[in-house]
């Protein structure tokens, strides 16, 4: 297999783009990563995207972006993983780089959540869990990890209060970024005045869904050596209902798809400079921690609270403001997190930068850990 | 690029599973194409699927399919490019082995269409279309293939009548197949009777939905000299939009990744003993036949009426039935084309089979030919 960089990236703020539809979302991104990578035709594009079928009524974007992209006659197709949709894209674009079947590959993250009439986000939403043996009993994808929250607290003997480092983090790192949806840094009075959503899930556990779009071009290394690479790529499912894995705290699909990107890179969570954690709720950000390496069992709320996740601790996390604070787009969210940890690894991250950044990790994740896509990239 | 080859094959009989759910039609090919082909443990599945969020409210088939399969921890993912979806995911699969990265793996092709309580087939399939340009005015995906079918006939000269020849052989060869959904031969006045569904198209000129799973089980060739080999691949996308196409009779990516399957395999339209097309309508037979050369521009119809398409003919189509007589389960359709070709050129389709059968080609399309899958297989 052919090793694979990635040359451009593209990115809109998140928020309600009321004046774009989720093509003009797609290409507005796809088009900044085709102008930054300085690359105007592409072999192949992967559009990552969850909702476009339920609330957008529109199949087959892969075709419809290609052609608005002006690609005409390019291979195209979309990916669907729930919020592990655009992470999902980019491991395909890699694969199909690292086969040798194409030179140039556009993975474009997108979501059109906004102005959806007659379709219910919510409901949308719970199709990333288990249709037949969750959703059927009328619980809501924030009531899932609200059961998960809640088994933590109990397990490993937290408050609520405990959780507070990572919305703080979230939300002071987004003020620092000029895509992201929240931009203003909250306190820890703000977040225990948070309303409750989902007991013990409050307003600032909860990352906010928006429209957005982001985009890589992909390469094969040996044609951008100064490009930024991608050295670890895995994928690991698990099962779809909480009820059925073993251990409902552990992430265990988190764990076999870090594991297999860190052999790949030859690498250990030490050597991780800075990791875009899946923080759709701060009780998956500690087990994301936990599953990957960088805290013991139990232990992922306490590296928080020791400010290790901070710009200026060991392992910081959301460091553009994650998906609690730059906003969640779902299908597009993956490739946010590696357009960010690129910005990062090139030192472009502005005021937001991590001082030595060189090698980093992007985890993606569908459902409840269900489908988990784990990414290393390294400074060339 | 490592060649690929299909060791195993599975498919369950295209009808009205009341009984079985998206996951249990999708588990029950997959476990067929495992057992076919005598292996336990895959590296990664493609799921390939257009309605699960507009119909079905699950989304994440990748991970639930996987699950229920008993392959926890593997890759997975779902493709979707409209009716184009089970092609896309058979192309993913084959650049997961070719790459190198997988050994084994399957690809899925599922569609629960009939019990979907509160969801209306026909606004999830006019999503095939262009949502903005198209669907909006409230035209139907019958209706936009009615107004090419009309355009056929005025620019060709052809009567209604002379479409009888699709219908009446996909469905002498669908009465040869068990797994069709439709086993009874129909007669030219039968066709001439048809009810209108969308003028000019009439009852045997459309293709029937309902539920359906088929999948195949990709390894390395040199793992599997004996298995059929997949000599060619190939994606191109074209408008989704009719009205945007420089030609409404053209099917330009139908021409573009045939082309490339034929450059691939070394091959041209004279080396294929039986195509895969799909007959989603008669009209788009006809265009295909001619896209991919086996008949001269507006000359498809001319070429049925010769006799030509039947199993005794030059290039006998929709050799099991096709879509119009096996039935077009819509995002499964892709591999039961290529689970029925894989039959042929095992020489295992029974009654159907088609005499010598060396080299194949399926051509799997998504929207009315936005995306144009084509592979070209071949016998050991």
């Amino acid at each position: 297999m052919r090793q694979v960089s990635i040359l451009g990236i593209g990115q809109l703020p998140v928020r309600e783009h009321w004046e774009l539809s989720i093509r003009d979302l797609a290409v507005a991104a796809g088009r900044e990563a085709l102008n930054d990578a300085d690359i105007k035709r592409v072999d192949a594009l992967y559009v990552g995207n969850m909702t476009s079928g339920s609330l957008n009524q529109q199949h087959q974007l892969g075709a419809v972006v290609a052609d608005f992209l002006g690609q005409w006659g390019v291979e195209a197709v979309r990916m669907e993983a729930a919020c592990g949709s655009a992470g999902s894209a980019l491991r395909q674009g890699l694969l199909a780089v690292a086969s040798g079947e194409c030179d140039a590959v556009l993975a474009i993250g997108v979501e059109k959540m906004t102005e959806t009439p007659g379709r219910d986000t919510t409901t949308a939403l719970v199709g990333a869990a288990d249709a037949e043996y969750e959703a059927v009993h009328g619980v809501t994808f924030v009531g899932l990890n609200a059961l998960v929250m809640r088994r933590y607290m109990h397990e490993y003997g937290y408050e609520h209060a405990d959780f507070a480092p990572f919305a703080l983090n979230a939300h002071a790192n987004g003020a620092k970024n000029p895509n992201a949806m929240f931009r203003d840094p909250i306190s820890a009075k703000a977040y225990q005045r948070g309303r409750v959503v989902a007991d013990p899930i409050s307003l600032y556990d909860a990352s906010p869904i928006g429209d957005g779009a982001a985009a890589v071009l992909l390469v094969p290394t040996a044609k951008a050596p100064q490009a930024v690479r991608i050295i670890g790529s895995a994928v690991a499912i698990d099962t779809l209902a909480i009820h059925d894995r073993q251990d409902p705290l552990w992430l265990a699909a988190a764990e076999q798809s870090a594991q297999r990107a860190y052999q790949q890179a030859g690498l250990g969570p030490a050597d991780i400079d800075l990791f875009e954690a899946h923080d759709a709720f701060s009780v998956m950000a500690a087990l994301s921690l936990e599953a990957c390496g960088f805290a013991g069992r139990g232990e992922g709320v306490r590296l928080a609270q020791a400010g290790e996740i901070l710009p200026t601790g060991r392992v910081p996390i959301s460091t553009m403001g994650g998906l609690k604070a730059r906003g969640h787009p779902v299908g597009a969210t993956g490739l946010y997190q590696i357009v960010e940890t690129v910005l990062q690894l090139r030192g472009a991250a502005g005021e937001a930068q991590i001082d030595g950044a060189h090698t980093a990790m992007a985890q993606n994740v569908g459902g409840s850990g269900a489908t988990v896509v784990t990414h290393i990239l390294q400074r060339a």
